[in-house]
């Protein structure tokens, strides 16, 4: 039985635990794997530990409804825990799935979490960038010391399998270089412009309409989010610690009406591409809106599908694509990571 | 220090060798595995065992200068083999790869090469879909009980990581459906048709002269290759013995010039697509050209490259594509499955 808390329980949070609900059976037949909910924690919900177990649909009806968790909780641990360092060391679990939001400056409070979570021998299981580009060599050490798993599938490309395609899928191959298309709202904002003929900022105001872009739309129009997905990619898969700010940035709030029309009429679509390539003992990676034609995949992912195209030493180009992610498919992704870090333990 | 045994060692057989040994080193030091080639069985240079080790190198400069491999065989087991069958029973080995060329009728000799070999406990890796398609449910309960791997990544999309996906990176995903193009000749002649205004007939021929066709192209061009792909991708995925036959099966025959003209007047490409979808507690598959348009990656799979694009219970859309296979790819996917098949034992 293997006892779950979150930190976090905003969509993808609650989309997880109505995916762990879905699939309860499926892992006890297929795999054997058992769990309890023993604590959930939230910035503005309340938190709640009970290690008898807290029931997940009424966690997230609560949540829902505006209410706080903290009807939920263990009398016993009410005055245990003032902040998430605090539910984390107070919490009785073997798995923590930390979804708070995407730090960009210092992965703050993520890599905390994650680190306090190994040290109480839990497995740790984030869709947080921060984490990764600020912390994955530590936290990849103390996980080994600690025998346990810091996994973070989720953080590139929603559940789609990237870092276990590279663990476990594509053994023995090495990583020279990868083109990608891994913001969706950057995607989405050129695909409407393309489409619809919308102005960049008609684009964004479709993209905030939908939920898919920030009231500050900065972080993903300047290729921030981009940026730090490449560093992420090229920390992990070619043990090469890059820092977001090192990547070659340029966003897409140049690209006019105009410039669509005279890609279009040359047959090909602006794209906000990533890419990163070994050169000698270094790493070379920036992310730079890009002209594609229709010889490439990259040409057909339109709206907030997204792409990666890896170039290794054993095989062609290896493409992966993921279509209309959500947070389901995020959920998925954490999912996963429990399975993988619960069957190889 | 494992010992392998080879059965087939042609274009495929070859460029696994060649890539064992550029590998060999990075074996050792990434996952401490050792290993030793005890034995070579060929249809047309012979064979060799070895218990003290056959060097790789001089195996494929052997069956390269067209010379027989019987030099390099240990003279204590001269006399011990007669035919392939003799050859697993009688080699010292741990791993088999199996390489023989595809029966598309019962898939023999492959099923009882992968048979034999698990009853003397080896792991049997195959390139062959015929085993696959002929006796996945037998061999991989066979596999279960002798605690050794029967794997065979390279049956569809050459390396391209497609089985071991599921296996290990999409754990409690549940395949619903999938499209795909998944046979390369045919994809080759429909883009020389398009791009090259070639008849099909012209095509054909420029396939057989760059190697990618057979001299009797029939068992791609009607089909039949794509179809015990996606017997294999469905049989094993999803838990669905399919036969070949079972297959709705149309081949590019009837794409004339003046079809892909008709075609390329709508923006659009015939492609010979194969699909499978569940159906009740059946499942529906079938092989068939169809006119695919730019807003799917279909569309931009041109020449020998292949695609596939699975439909799961937990993720939107996933499709991998694998650009320009060869030998050397199909070669990657026997290595993974020999690297996989004995850190998992």
């Amino acid at each position: 039985m293997y006892r779950l808390a979150f930190i976090g329980f905003g969509n993808v949070g609650r989309a997880l635990a109505l995916l762990l609900m879905r699939k309860e059976q499926e892992l006890r037949d297929r795999y054997g794997i058992r769990f309890l909910a023993t604590g959930i924690y939230t910035a503005r919900h309340g938190w709640a530990i009970n290690p008898q177990g807290i029931d997940l649909a009424q966690a997230v009806e609560c949540v829902q409804n505006g209410d706080r968790l903290d009807a939920l909780c263990d009398p016993a641990y009410r005055e245990k825990v003032v902040n998430s360092f605090d539910f984390i060391r107070a919490c009785p679990a073997d798995v923590l799935f930390e979804n708070t939001p995407v730090n960009h400056v210092n992965g703050e409070p993520a890599v905390t979490h994650v680190r306090l979570a190994l040290q109480h021998h839990m497995h740790a299981l984030t869709a947080n960038k921060g984490a990764v580009v600020y912390g994955y060599q530590e936290l990849k050490r103390l996980a080994e010391q600690q025998g346990r798993s810091f996994f973070f599938e989720s953080t590139v490309m929603d559940g789609a399998p990237i870092f276990s395609l590279f663990r476990e899928a594509l053994p023995a191959a090495n990583l020279r270089a990868f083109r990608g298309i891994l913001n969706s709202t950057t995607n989405l904002i050129l695909t409407r412009m393309e489409e619809q003929g919308e102005t960049f900022e008609q684009a964004v105001r479709y993209a905030q309409q939908i939920g898919i872009a920030e009231t500050d739309p900065s972080a993903d129009v300047d290729g921030w989010d981009a940026a730090i997905k490449v560093a992420a990619l090229v920390t992990v898969l070619m043990g090469y610690p890059l820092r977001p700010q090192e990547v070659e940035r340029e966003g897409i709030r140049g690209i006019t009406p105009d410039k669509i029309a005279e890609a279009q009429a040359e047959g090909k679509r602006w794209k906000l591409l990533c890419q990163a390539e070994r050169n000698g003992s270094g790493v070379i990676a920036r992310v730079m809106p890009q002209k594609v034609g229709p010889e490439t995949p990259f040409y057909t992912v339109r709206g907030t599908t997204s792409i990666v195209e890896f170039q290794t030493d054993v095989l062609g180009d290896l493409s992966i694509i993921e279509t209309d992610p959500g947070p389901q498919t995020t959920a998925y992704g954490l999912l996963s990571d429990f399975v993988n870090a619960v069957t190889r333990a």
